[in-house]
């Protein structure tokens, strides 16, 4: 058995990425750290896993993190690029499940954050966490990048049109949606459910720090110059994202349907669904996939991609133990196979 | 007091009439009629109306309608142009808040609604009832045609735009969310509790009946060739609507927040928000608001504008109030003078 | 006009009362303090009240509260007995929203709210804001102490069958289901959406504060020994209450429908539904109703009675302003003539 | 592998048997048939199938399900009694997760499900599904009637303090909530989201089905009259049953929390909490455990267990396979190891 950790256990990702790993048949968690929580027992604060763990939070100064095969960092932006270079350094695998790996542009990537980045060596040596487009890299890195919740829809609902001469890439629109989990476990009132309950609104309309991320992959894709308006959402559920992505057409875009198809097709968690569908968060909720529509409203020159995702697994947990079954050479789906809770 | 009717007055738009009426200090519901609920009281369907009204559902065949000085038609699509011509003939003023009147081009009306028309004369009469528009129209019709719930949270949006230079007219997209309530009171899978509870989703992606009605208004409004994607999302909540619209710019727009302030200066129910907002579609519940903020995203060539209204109140029965109080020479904000309800 | 003022105003119960004020025909709020919030605009807060009113939150210790007829104290458990009573010496009325006045025997009370009460005198004096059993005393009060939102919606349920010989007074039991409102805007992990959406539970089953307050007002009025078995649950919706009230018989009832109709039939704010009915919490959300229903399952020995109420309006402001509109010689029910808000 | 049919697979409980059973290591779905469905996809109906199953909804008439070694009937109350017989004469073991054999009174049946019982016979040799009182009955049993889902959070809650002297076994009061899944997957007006959302209420308070099942376990394990009043509640959530049950005492209890850990001790399913615990749905969220937890409020006279289950899982559909497993000789937890997901 893979010896892993988790750093920074007692959020959502943390909890989540327990829930996936209890029953992985090579990978166990041995350590999970929590400053806050240190000697409490995981399955007190979680008891959806009374019965499948014993573990206790540890202190993360005195966790032997280096002991392990691969370690999590499910910490908030900000501190994996101070801590994980010690452990990179003695050879240990590293996911960081925040943002601090993900932009290759430090001036871009410090403007977003509002801080310096310490670890410029680690960002150029970083894989992007995106196995669909990533897999080899993936594969041999050892400090993996794993992308923002909003990032994966949507990059993903784009990815089958990027190069396209008949995609105006200037022109792209996502529009996401997001369950009130993507904020996390920490208190705030923005979030209490006597705010966000019964409700719904835009956020962030001016920019949000996953504009440059999906940017970032789509340029990189594409080769082309990348426009692209963002805005996310606060929805009243839980768990999901929806992200509704427009591509306005310059030209004939043939058989969309079958591309989508044809670039998926070996995907083992992005599901393209027949014509005519519209993909409902719950059809995703605790498992892995992405599911995906392609439509063209009224014939004219817009395409229209709808997108879900649970935020907390492929979203985030999820994507990070595919990703970590890629670097440890188990099969991609191990502790994945999952059905999704619906109704 | 004048006397109002309302037919079609089970489901919820005819509730909530009868919500805002039963305080109006000029007019007052004397018929309330329904094919199913004959007899019943009405605050026995409603007991939210308990103690405020004691009338019974009556049989919309032997119901004296024609005593009305006017009467909302709260039916589903293709009642209204059958049955209110009789009741225009005798002077009646009617309210239509289905869509039997709102395009004025038949064909595209027979094409959307599955059905040929069968009052054509009534449809050239009817006023638009979107009083920020067509405010004198409305005051003087017989026949008002109420606009359909994501049409005025979209058509709100956009109107301060139309016909500048700047704006891309055949770029605009809309990409709204709407609560339960908007499918009405009818039983059906769904819209079940167990069926659109936590989870959302995309729905008419390729092409939707209120598409057209938001198109003849900015066609009419900026004398230009409009194009327009719009899609329309079901979301976890009972009331509310948010409509976030993107429109490409392709010039410098100026001071679009202070142009926003300027065209709705005067208007007694749209609410443009400080520089910066993001309006929550609770801060309009149960009120008759549009609240509406302006962006320009990371001051890129896009202007994003996110509204909101109560699809049962601005989206339905509030703005048939409104119309109502301009028809019959009422201040054209009686009965709805009512303080959103938040949290 | 009455001169108003608000201490503590940028919680929910603060916002709420001015909800119901700005249409108050005889009582206007002059001052509204919030020591977090000082400078800040009302409506910058709680957007819904936009266009309602123009006042700032000013500063507790500068803010001229003895300018004002009467003052509600919008605060958190023991500020209102250190801060009402120099203006209580001014003649100023006084209402607390919080439990500071509502309980006389103060051991009790120190052992639930686990500090030192330092007015003793003035709970005494304190008239309980229940108007359906203290008008009286509440029209001549300086100082009222407004009950707990669980308190109300049970204590009315109770009420009316006290003192009858054939109910087993020392077997009674009260469950109850609130929204997250009732817990307050504090930032705080428990009520997060992410914890309390689509999840529900009990809390506090060993105990909870609002047992002694029913058990003083169930022992003051039926001259019995009282026992009282509470256990309250929070149910993932933002506002409501709802208690289903068990009393064991030990003798035959007689017509309880009608003992129930008879006791609340001069009450402007207490709804005895038909038999067999099941009041909706919906049934009342924004308004000052409590509604309830009597049933005796299969014409069994224990009788069960649900009511419901909206813990923000009759369960905190609604009855504040009813318990202000005694104090000050308005009419009943000024400012609370609403309709709720359904669906 | 066991070949496995389910009659009736288009609702919920059939769906939920073939998220559980996809995995399941020595059983696999056959047969799936539905009136309405014939020839659709299981997978169109149920998105998160997708990639799971290949299986065609087929005709009740044409389907063979003799060649099964065990058919669920997720069918409606009062087809089991028809259709079961027929293919248990052929060999074929049943599991109804309807109400046909689950009161072996076949006055009291007749009298709440409103129709003759057809099959008498079947009644007296069925086993009641309650793997925690009746493992071995299942085990040898052809035909299992799985029980109700408000009885099994309240019968597990109780069944450790029957027979106790000190408890008042005619005073019991079980006070539950549900989900709105509970009530399927039927097109229906009370159910609508719009109707079930932001809103709770009682209902059936005069008396509902699961009284007299769970008063027929509860006299046959305690050999005492019960005397017990039970009142379900709907609450705006999709999925989860919280059952609150208030148990008079006679004399002293003793460690009760001691006796329901040695209870429960062996069971796989049924997870005692520590003292002082409230537990929430979500922790039972997608799987079989029922999690319970007792108080003794104010150390008074009366005992609370709080006890919660997933009403499509431990209430259902895993309690099916539960029985499932016994009576085909799997090891009982098969197909029923996963983690409830949470938040």
């Amino acid at each position: 058995m893979k010896k892993i950790g988790i750093v920074g256990g007692s959020g959502y990702t943390g909890a989540e990425l327990m829930r996936l790993l209890v029953h992985h048949p090579e990978a166990e968690v041995q350590v999970m750290t929590s400053r806050s929580e240190v000697g409490r027992r995981v399955d007190e604060l979680y008891p959806n896993l009374r019965g499948h763990t014993d573990l206790e939070f540890s202190d993360p100064g005195e966790a032997d993190l280096a002991a392990c095969d691969l370690v999590f960092f499910a910490t908030p932006n900000g501190i994996a690029m101070r801590e994980a270079p010690g452990l990179l350094e003695q050879g240990v695998r590293v996911i960081d499940l925040a943002a601090d790996f993900r932009l290759k542009d430090l001036d871009v990537w410090s403007r977003w954050y509002g801080m310096e980045h310490v670890s410029p060596a680690w960002v150029e040596q970083a894989a992007y966490g995106l196995p669909e487009l990533y897999r080899d890299e993936i594969r041999g890195a050892q400090l993996v990048a794993n992308p923002g919740c909003h990032v994966i829809a949507t990059t993903l609902a784009i990815l089958p049109l990027m190069g396209m001469d008949w995609v105006e890439h200037d022109r792209i629109i996502a529009d996401t949606k997001s369950g009130a989990s993507g904020a996390g476990r920490a208190a705030a009132v923005h979030t209490l459910m006597a705010e966000a309950g019964e409700s719904m609104r835009a956020y962030a309309a001016s920019g949000h720090r996953h504009q440059p991320e999906i940017r970032q992959t789509l340029t990189a894709v594409s080769g082309r110059e990348i426009g692209l308006t963002f805005v996310p959402h606060l929805v009243p559920m839980v768990r999901g994202i929806e992200s509704t992505v427009y591509l306005p057409l310059s030209g004939e875009p043939g058989d969309v349907q079958a591309r989508y198809e044809r670039y998926y097709a070996e995907e083992p968690f992005v599901d393209v669904m027949p014509p005519n569908s519209h993909p409902e968060t719950r059809s995703v909720r605790g498992n892995n996939f992405c599911r995906l529509a392609v439509h063209q409203p009224l014939d004219g020159p817009v395409l229209v991609v709808s997108s879900v995702i649970d935020n907390l697994v492929k979203g985030a947990a999820g994507q990070a133990v595919q990703n970590m079954n890629l670097m440890l050479g188990c099969r991609e789906t191990d502790g994945l196979e999952l059905v999704a809770l619906s109704p």
